[in-house]
């Protein structure tokens, strides 16, 4: 076993690729899977392909590699779906059993993806120590059902864990229903474009960001939950507008003027702990959508 | 499909048995699941070999049988070492397999073997409204991680789901180490008996009077968890002397002057949730023990 030879499951997602680069750049032995990793995809490392629900797979996989860390960032994602998917199940018992071959294949640090939706909302702002576990989701169920039981074993196992907590993450290859994309590709198109929760606030990241940090939290000693979050929250009318105003098409922003109920208001969370591993805070949301939105405008396929 | 058809896993188990006894005897279509089925068990229903982790062999025989109850009994048990073993890991995930096996062939109501240890212990009895679910052990931990993933799971698939938390069942067939053969099987051989934990208190509850109750869940309407013990608690010094009187042999039991302090003092639990399914409480413990001393006294292998 090499000492720095990081596998990353879901190697070619929306924030796994990000995780990936960085770590290839850190002079990392990278090793990444996916479903169907598409040749053409320009990711450092060598991909495998790898169904992680074969558990036949995942096991000869972890024997060959023998990876020293391991990030997991594999799981159900179909927007609109996976908040209640039965796959989330599943994912669940995909995890537990790559997190046993893991162990059992002498591994010796692994990072979980969680998420946001694992804490109570209830309007302040979410902290690991303190705000209560109380998902409203299956997905915040399951994700944090199976940090509960990992934390435990990877202890038993004296393999270090930590969990990384996702919140709103925006970027290249987001999908195009989600908030910053529903705005940003009408306006880029010249039609109109309508943000239904204005007055939501939220704690939005750039997906290069998350793939940092959660690349820092692999790099730190770092155990148990942290959140990967910006440590800001931004309303999201104020986020449509900034866009609007950066590409001078106000004209085609509507802000709708009942905001959709359901979800809570604020959504945010502390980032004390991930800047105790090292990690340097994102510049300033608007610098950083300022030049997503550039970035977006110069090859649109990007935000899809 | 039948209504009253019903797959008990574990069924030849030390708890399992007295189920499949009871739902038998309530003219149910009983089906029972074990690893190594004795051919000389004497157990009504219908008998399968079926190893849980095997999931295709598990969607098989829920595809064939297609029962309208499910009661899941089968988990690591090796005394001694199931409070940490790296096995409850697997068997999150074949419960959770097991769950969505039965939901996708049409199950109504699944009932699920939970556990005291999921409860923070600290020593106030265990409610199941109240009391914090802040496990000590990596059982604990993922028993309580599994009821919360599979209480969300069954309400979005519309199935019913209810959750026993055992207590302390002794009788037939427990393991030598515990704590009722540990006094009564010296005592039964005319050898000296040592009760190391005479101070703590414990809510102990005859096996079959815990069948008994599981299977009264099952035949009600309801929901989430409920504590399966008998809403009382007996210090384990008066349980051993009373053994020791009941035999005549006081003589041979020594009660240790200084009690072990890992484990909490008193550990016992609410029976009122029980009470609401139409359960009748088991008879006061020392009718229920002195029976049981008598019974083992004629079958010694019995206690075993």
């Amino acid at each position: 076993m090499t000492d720095r030879r990081v596998l990353v499951t879901g190697g070619s997602g929306f924030i796994g690729q990000h995780a990936v680069q960085r770590l290839a750049t850190l002079g990392w032995d990278v090793h990444w899977t996916a479903r169907n990793p598409s040749p053409s995809m320009d990711l450092p490392g060598t991909g495998h392909n790898l169904d992680l629900m074969d558990q036949g797979a995942a096991l000869k996989l972890l024997r060959e590699l023998r990876p020293s860390h391991l990030l997991q960032f594999a799981w159900e994602t179909k927007l609109g779906e996976f908040w209640e998917s039965a796959r989330n199940l599943d994912w669940v018992g995909a995890s537990l059993h790559l997190s046993k071959c893991f162990a059992e294949c002498g591994g010796r640090r692994f990072i979980g993806a969680g998420t946001c939706a694992e804490y109570q909302w209830d309007e302040t702002p979410c902290d690991e120590q303190s705000t209560p576990l109380v998902p409203a989701t299956f997905y915040g169920t399951c994700k944090n059902a199976a940090r509960a039981i990992l934390q435990a074993y990877f202890r038993n196992m004296g393999v270090e864990f930590a969990w990384g907590r996702i919140f709103w993450a925006y970027g290249p290859g987001e999908k195009c229903d989600r908030f910053v994309p529903s705005i940003l590709r009408p306006l880029l198109a010249g039609k109109p474009a309508r943000c239904r929760q204005p007055l939501q606030r939220r704690d939005l990241m750039h997906v290069a960001d998350v793939g940092e940090a959660f690349s820092q939290v692999l790099l730190s000693d770092l155990q148990g939950a942290v959140n990967i979050c910006s440590g800001t929250q931004q309303r999201l009318g104020e986020v449509a507008e900034f866009m609007a105003d950066h590409l001078g098409r106000r004209d085609l922003l509507q802000l709708a003027d009942t905001p959709e109920p359901a979800r809570p208001l604020r959504l945010a969370g502390s980032n004390r702990r991930l800047l105790e591993t090292g990690y340097h805070a994102p510049p300033a949301w608007r610098t950083r959508m300022a030049a997503f939105i550039d970035s977006a405008a110069r090859s649109p396929a990007k935000s899809d």
